[in-house]
């Protein structure tokens, strides 16, 4: 085991065997093995946007089976879906790929300002399928962020005494926040403090913009002179913000952009400390072969930043 | 067992041998056992719509008892009804056909914009009346989905644990679309892969229109090019959406409406590579012979299609 | 054992023994035993409408136990009450007559347009205090039906599991139907199937009026000329909508009237069809030796109609 | 064994003999051991209306032990109070007096329209506390009045199941009733009816009015000429209406005042047939030796009304 | 074991040994060891307010390991955070300081009026963690405070059994006050009234001002001629409303503020009996040598106020 994963293993120290074992096999999987870093795969776009926008540019989406292959093929971490997707290829992929089965999700049928997603999954499905961790959903600024706390709080109690490692989307949205707020720099670093205050063993953000969005946040960004002007220093204050560096920290992709694009974003991600990436529409709706090259570029960014 | 039920029963990979059992016996039982088509009858309108809407053209259907011989006689798959009907003649006609416990009902005495169903079954009382199934309706679009989508994904655990095979009705309804909306083609393949990431086995839609509904999904049908001009095309689709083909799409019968009319669809539907129908008013409120000779002309319709 | 018993318990063939034990002792109690028909005294009123309106008139009704002794000598085929009224006497009176639990009731110092009655007593209760089965009421076309309707579905579950008859008021009230309406030929018939489905052993409903609610149900019983004109029509045709005649229905007694008017009432129930009669006000809030009077001939007309 | 007590316990005849043990605990407790007649000392004011307004006038008050050691001093049948105030002396005073929990209050820093208690006791607490009962209020009238009912149905069949006695304060209160008809003659009667068919054991309401509120119900005052003149009839009635005198019902003192009036309305309760009286402030808000003296002079009037 | 230590724990006469060890320990613990007296260190502000404006001020305290050894060094009787500040650190400092898991908390990128935190931990995790005890905060005036009521008295009951102590933040906030009101004298005592009745161990509440809220409380305070002209009056009124003396009372620091004004308020405190202090901001975002300094002066005055 390298001394950096053993070192991330440590601060997780409250945390049983079965979790560590867990997350020792995602750090331990792929191209990024032994590193610290992550790349992983989610794919819930299906459910969360529609079948035709999420697969209809690269067809070969609509079978489940693909995006298990493309993980396996690329070399990932891990790969994260709802309930539906993994069932139709556990068996298959069993023991290949560490599987995040994602327990929330929100459908774009109905859309309401204050968004609440569904549980689409339990910690009791998560283990029979043989998955290594759960993944769920908050979004702090909603009125029902509340609900969606609670739901966490007990489902990683749960899933921690089951072994599982405990993976949280924290994506402010909702009446209290304006939608530049979305991805303000000191939103997204109270985001990062809210799932790692819950009990998040990885932590899931956008990568946050420099707007500040509260003002009683502003004066202390001002007077403390928190750098906060390139990327960079932003995600090393997200990463901060997170226990002192002392939870794994994420960054999305978001929409699909053009490979260049995406670079550079992984680029400063890397430079200012982040774990590493969860890109989802970035690969799987690029032909295969594209997607995994793609995704090793990215892999080479966070080898070589370490 | 023919290679086509064998492999409709490779894709259900995750699933316990009982539930397979039970999917066996379905696509093992009355005139296309074998073919991996399905013809189911469900009789839930007497909840849905009142009694006198229901079976006053037909008042043999008054009697619970009369379905089960219809649904035998005509050589359907299995019988979908909720609790009351079932447990009606569940001893009498025990092992002779799969009943499907519907689990959820509305009836129509109070509306409501955003509908809820109320649940009317339980696992429970399907094992205690040999089901080989349950059935579950969720309205997406409705402001309510969410408490619908939680309930199933219970119910499914539930379900699959006992080795029962789970049935959904998605039928898109409520604020979050338009009347039009209710069938549209990216509506109804939307509702298809919502069932199936739900973790359904069988999923009932209603067969689609032209129309689109959303407009992002609306230019991703069209920058992509997706062909849904004729019903076997968007029927296509739709499957396509269930997983790559992957999950068993039926289409629901509709209004009653007259022999040809009824036939027509079916055939679209079939040369679309639907997996079957679903049929009840135009079923039951025939004289049974009648409705004996239009079922077997539909079954022929999906044998000849495989 | 009658035929007419033997014939009406062989229709509730998914139930178990313990079931079937207890409607064959409501069956074979009282003056009406072993003809299959019913006349079962229910005193709730203290409860929904208030102890001076409910009692006063006959202040031996104060007394819970004054009711048990006018059911065993009116000699009726069950007596149905709310907790604190069945513990009051069920000692005293054990196996002497069928008890029913109410399990939910309304007050009157508080109305709301949709009402939901409160739940009042438990299965467990009924258990304990030697019931034969369980009471309680609906309301279709309530905006809150379906958390009665999911109540039931509960509770119907666990009784029928420890034995317990279960018991439907079917009262259609609420938001979705006029005032005219709740008595409606349409709602009444709809009613009845409802509590059917739900898996009712006994329903209870209103003698219906001529009149029809809905629309869409409107058409129909015009163009099939459904028979409404007369009392005795319109029970007819209740009886047939709750599964063909094979669940038993039986009729409330409504406001207190004079006899005349009762019996009449009572001929055109029992002339249609009808199960029985369950009356409340109509017996209690006479003098006792006119109360069982009136019940000996009720009990007379129904006897004479099988 | 007195046979008035004797005569009591044989009311609550479906009890097991845990509660008849505590009832008969209570009624061999204090002053008026033996006649089957009540003084019980409530003290729930500091979290009803806050410490000041509560215990400065006598500042003993805000010490718990206190309030023990005056219901021990002045021969009181039990003691009543909230978790908190029971915790602190229950261990001191374990047996030397009947406790009853007290297990919902409201405090006054919000008020609503429809008032709706917090649940702060429960029946476990009860046990490990070693009370004889619990204390439970509702509020008929409230349109939240189904909640409190659903709850005590609920603690109502724990504690009966423990052997605790279920002692009700039936407090009508809410949108549903005008601001005179919380103490009219109709509501107060209406109100221990739903106790005792709730299956209350003990009933506390508040002395009534001669007002009738509901229109329906003051028809029926007037036509059967019930006397509600003194409050010695109405007490009379409200006897009545709980189960025609088979309840123990019990009333409350109401806001502080001065000893006269305090005793006047006691003899009227006495008179009437009220089995006693329950009193807070007019006790713990005098100097401990003019509370007891109070709580003696009214005790000599139970005893001698007997 | 100091007979103040023995003392107050005399007063906790119904609780388990399991509870008056832990609360012993806390007791005996740091730099005010058996003095009765209290200094706390909690840190919920990462959650509460957000990272930067808790912790860029002093950077060290975005490391969780800081606050437990700032608790340590400065000798404080305990430490309280929510889960994962405590998970982060719980196992190296497993035994070196009591711990008190927060169990609810409100962020702050959605406001409303009437605010309900959300649950952030369990008694399970507290018991896991190895913690001494809970946190829980309750806001009278709440429209909702009957949640947070009801929340604290089942988590109540369960830490107790489990021996773990209880510790209430009562801070009043809401519709049911004005701003003014939150601090003033009559909802101060109330407030600590309130939490003591729910049954909490220890009550933290904020040091009350001059201001009367409530009318009815005003003519109380004004005719009993309660002094509460200085912070030692008010805070003498306070723990005299909390069983007048009978339970642990403690008071917070608010927000940050110079030295001197920190140790005049405490002074304050001590002089009228209260308990301690439970202060975080004032500790964690001072340099570590000052915070110890600080908490040193502070410990001092406590130590000679006894």
């Amino acid at each position: 085991m390298s001394s950096r994963v053993e070192q991330i293993l440590s601060w997780y120290e409250s945390d049983n065997p079965g979790v560590l074992k867990n997350l020792h096999w995602m750090m331990n999987t792929g191209n990024l093995a032994g590193t610290g870093t992550f790349v992983i795969l989610p794919v819930d776009q299906g459910f969360e946007h529609g079948p035709a926008r999420s697969f209809a540019k690269n067809p070969a989406g609509y079978d489940p089976l693909y995006h298990f292959e493309l993980a396996v093929a690329a070399g990932c971490n891990a790969y994260a879906a709802p309930l539906g997707f993994i069932e139709a290829g556990a068996r298959t992929f069993a023991g290949r790929m560490p599987l995040i089965l994602k327990l929330n999700n929100s459908d774009s049928l109905y859309n309401s300002k204050n968004p609440l997603p569904a549980l689409t999954g339990s910690v009791k499905e998560a283990l029979r399928l043989g998955c290594a961790g759960i993944g769920f959903t908050i979004y702090p600024g909603s009125s029902l962020r509340n609900g969606m706390y609670e739901q966490l709080r007990a489902l990683a109690e749960e899933a921690k005494q089951a072994g599982l490692v405990v993976v949280v989307w924290s994506y402010p949205r909702g009446e209290g926040l304006s939608k530049q707020g979305e991805t303000a720099m000191d939103v997204a670093a109270y985001a990062a403090q809210i799932a790692a205050q819950l009990g998040a063993h990885i932590i899931k953000v956008k990568p946050p913009m420099e707007h500040l969005e509260q003002e009683a946040a502003k004066k202390v960004y001002e007077s403390e002179k928190i750098a906060i002007g390139t990327l960079s220093e932003r995600v090393r204050h997200v990463v901060q913000s997170a226990f002192g560096g002392r939870r794994i920290v994420i960054f999305s992709g978001g929409e699909a952009k053009g490979t260049e694009e995406v670079l550079k974003e992984i680029q400063g991600i890397a430079d200012g400390g982040g774990f590493g990436s969860i890109l989802g529409r970035n690969a799987f709706q690029r032909p295969k072969a594209d997607a995994i090259k793609l995704l090793a570029q990215i892999q080479d960014i966070y080898r070589k930043a370490k």
